[in-house]
């Protein structure tokens, strides 16, 4: 374990690394995961290029080179990379504000942004930008994703009702479409969506229950319960083929999907769409990255290991890259595969290779069995899959612990739904940074005051102390610096004021551990202002890096007859005794 | 005294509170006062107008109405606004990226300029932003003044070299421009602009000392030795009239002044150009405010008085506009001439209005007088005036006080130097946020140890403490949230693996004032991580307020069998003695 990941350069090849105790059985059980997985990947990546406007074989392609690529790169063990929901949606709403008129353009704008993606997320690593991260905070992305799934929901109904409506749209005109084309329902769509919705909960919920009491093997029984979609997938495109719903009933299907593997493709350079597309790609990157090192991290925790935030960011980086030059959409990490990866005991990233490989079988030989795959299911499969990224608790939560968090939780889920999702988590990134600011610029200060006989000082607002008329002693429970000396020297301001007969004022430094240029000015400041209003300044348990910079100033100087005190109880006693002789002497 | 300014409405009248015990003494000291800065602004008015590329007279139009409306909103008794260095240079350089054709176009643009300073300054003022500026560093704004004085005064070189060179050219485009233009110096020119820089020099520096042996009243000896700019003014425009030299030596002069004052105009509504103008608008308003605001507060702490900075924002702004429509352009307080004001005596803003007047009666009277003065004495008294906001001191002290203090103001002046200055204060500005950002998210953390056989705990890398191979007891300095958990959960986990044998970790939370939601999500994952290799956490010192939020959440019930104790000494002793006991089991 590392303190700071950033100190090591980031490259590495953990493959490598787990292949020297490669055994036998370790490659059967990563073959099962990887099987197993490909079962959940095939409909839901289908689903996912939809969801990002894409014809469906794109999401398969999407699940070949970038996973053998992250195979080789990733620091995770069970992590399962291709389409997801989040990055599809933000994909769709970017390239609609392009406004593409064919389709060809439409993948062009596509491709490029993963390009971006991936190039951004490799100058991340680079940079040893892992822990960007840390400066959003959990509301905000929570507020961000619920929002985002309720948009992805509203995007597939679309496909549910079997109407005509452009991809991209945002929350609300999407819902306006679809009222105003309410007149255009395709109801045999609308029963194959509906009950190809009822089937997945039935496979999700209370199948698993079900085939619990047979006692399987542990990977029989997660592949048997995780087959859902593809048992729906394979059953509803059997129906339309013998009924000829495509035709008689004029029910969407997939249609025709090219037999064969993608080419590579090389990508020509044009700045000046790059410059265009930056910021939408810029924040695609990050929410790729947020949301699998979530699912990464949580995994790796179970193992007790650890994720190495910039080696993630180089692997997915490398992963979009792959998708770019496949000529297909960007691609994070998932969580419902790769739990589904881990509990059928995938060891290694080789399950990942093994499902890459699953998909080129696919691609190569059942193209012609998605034919008659209604796009209903498809979204029907999007809709199941987003559904529980819907976290009502965590607002719940926030509102119990932290008024603010719950505020910029629903300032972030309002964004999306009333504006779009790129402005969604413009919101939410300034609303973090601009808490923080705000926090970083209100540290805690109490007066304190001392505990009975002790030697000890307490918070007078939480503890019954003893306190001085003459003597004010404040605690500042955190470093003095330029965006908090400000609130600081106001709170001992105010104090003055509100202690009239006070003509000492000791600030107990036991939290501070640096201070810099703007606060020893603004204390210099502040030590006159004291003086004109005959009060002296000192200072006590100053920590000694402190007292070694402060040594480099005018500081203390200044302060005479202000002293520097070690300990607060020394500084209380020799203030009181002070102001007791000069009350005798009056 | 108010601690936080910002809960109280911006809206007072300063001036109606003072005015109620006015006496006639007070009205005699502001009226000297007034006088006497007057003979200051009159050349320095016009100065400043050449740098922001208006001609002269403008500089005088800014400090008649907006002086006034000052006046009744200004919560300090002793600022002087009107044109202002720093102001005019921002302006000229804004101005010059929009390529104006013609000098009524020129004007346009900055009348615009002025009114949109204006609106964000009472804008600023209504959302109670007085404290926005605490988020930028003295150091950050020190680098980018001492740069801009640069930067000006190489924009004055031309006048005192007799050449023709555009305004608003950034500092190494002058210097180039500067050296092209080397062979059309004119050499009388040279001289009086050499003249006048060692004539304001002597004034400044020598004169001030050999006036003060004569014993005069104060605010005569102030306004003998501030009125070498008038005396070096009156002195080479007496000159050059005499000699001709305007038209024998081709010395550029001021020329005719349109005698009377300035009409009011209306601005018409031009959205478009407003949009152009927001962001170097928002950064003039911004360095406006932060510079009056210091050199108001820092007079009014002398009185033993505070500045309202939303009262400030509030009449800065109505000055602003009140320029605007008097067809001139935007000023700020100036921190000389508030000096004169201050030292001559100036009680109220009554002064302000005086001065005010004198100027009014400089336009209806003495335009003439200014006619053949020449314009490189005008740069000369721009250049000795910025000449001491160069502050190489500044820079020294930080260098040896905090590193990155020093580093930041370098950066934000090199920025200004190659880029310009509106680059040069946002590169700053972003350095400052990033700055905070880093502290917010590196708390100080220490591992704690015994001070002898006392209750009390110490860092063990300062002090001489006694520690327990099995209980780690690590002390975060801190409120934990989201920006910075991150960082104590891999401080914790690196002291888990630095302490093979530790199986306790305690989690003092002495300087723990909140916790948000991310803090416990992922408080929760580490004390899983931690139990997952058989190391219990347990928390110590919890304050009131945080325990209350703890018992909302699931923590407490996860923690177990980790434990909260009400003390380290109780921690310590609980923990290392049921490991004594553990040990005698084995």
């Amino acid at each position: 374990m590392k303190l700071m990941q950033q100190h090591k350069l980031p490259w590495s090849f953990p493959l490598g690394r787990w292949l020297k105790d490669y055994r036998k059985e370790t490659l059967v059980r990563d073959c099962v995961a990887g099987i197993v997985v490909s079962i959940v990947m095939v409909p839901q990546s289908m689903g996912y290029a939809l969801l990002a406007g894409m014809p469906a074989e794109y999401g398969l392609y999407c699940a070949i080179l970038p996973a053998f690529l992250y195979a080789f790169l990733g620091s995770s063990r069970s992590l399962s990379v291709g389409p997801a929901a989040l990055i599809s949606i933000m994909l769709a709403g970017s390239v609609a504000t392009l406004n593409p008129q064919t389709e060809v353009e439409y993948i062009h704008y596509v491709v490029n942004i993963s390009l971006l993606v991936g190039v951004f997320l490799m100058a991340m690593s680079l940079l040893r930008l892992g822990r960007l991260t840390n400066y959003i905070s959990v509301p905000v992305i929570s507020g961000f994703t619920s929002a985002a799934a309720l948009t992805i929901m509203v995007s597939q109904l679309k496909h549910m009702m079997g109407v005509e409506l452009g991809t991209g749209l945002d929350f609300g005109h999407t819902l306006l479409s679809l009222v105003q084309s309410i007149g255009q329902i395709n109801i045999v769509t609308v029963v194959i969506g509906v009950s190809a919705c009822v089937a997945l909960w039935f496979f999700k919920t209370p199948f698993p229950r079900l085939i619990q009491r047979l006692k399987l093997p542990s990977w029989l029984e997660q592949a048997l319960s995780k087959s859902g979609p593809m048992v729906v997938v394979l059953a509803s495109a059997v129906m339309v083929a013998v009924l000829h719903l495509e035709t008689s009933a004029q029910v969407s299907v997939v249609g025709n999907i090219p037999q064969g593997l993608p080419a590579l493709s090389g990508i020509s350079v044009d700045i000046a769409l790059w410059k265009q597309l930056a910021m939408p790609s810029f924040l695609i990157a990050l929410m790729c990255f947020i949301t699998s090192i979530a699912v990464s991290s949580s995994l790796a925790s179970k193992r007790r290991e650890r994720v190495d935030s910039n080696q993630e960011l180089l692997a997915l980086g490398v992963a979009n890259l792959g998708a770019a030059f496949s000529g297909t959409f960007a691609l994070a990490g998932s969580l419902s595969r790769s739990a589904v990866n881990d509990a059928t005991g995938a060891e290694t990233t080789i399950s990942s290779m093994v499902c890459a490989l699953c998909i080129v079988v696919t691609l190569l030989f059942l193209t012609a069995a998605f034919y008659y795959l209604p796009l209903a299911v498809l979204g029907a499969i999007v809709i199941m899959s987003v559904f529980s990224m819907i976290d009502v608790q965590q607002f719940l939560r926030c509102w119990r612990l932290n008024r603010a968090d719950a505020y910029s939780l629903l300032a972030t889920f309002l964004a999306v739904l009333i504006f779009d999702i790129q402005t969604g988590i413009g919101v939410g990134i300034v609303l973090s940074v601009v808490l923080l600011l705000h926090r970083a610029s209100h540290p805690h200060i109490a007066v304190v005051g001392r505990v009975g006989d002790s030697a000890h000082f307490r918070n007078i607002e939480r503890h019954d102390v003893i306190t001085s008329q003459s003597v004010v002693a404040i605690r500042v429970d955190e470093s003095i610096y330029f965006s908090n000396v400000q609130y600081i020297e106001d709170f001992i301001l105010e104090q003055c004021a509100s202690h009239p007969q006070a003509n000492h004022i000791v600030l107990i430094c036991s939290s501070v551990s640096f201070v810099d240029t703007t606060a020893v000015d603004e204390l210099e400041r502040l030590i006159d202002k004291l003086r004109e209003n005959e009060i002296t300044l000192h200072f006590a348990e100053v920590k000694g890096p402190v007292m070694d910079q402060l040594k480099k100033t005018r500081l203390l100087d200044r302060l005479q007859p202000g002293r520097v005190f070690f300990t607060t109880d020394e500084a209380m006693r020799t203030l009181t005794a002070v102001r007791d002789t000069e009350q005798a002497e009056d």
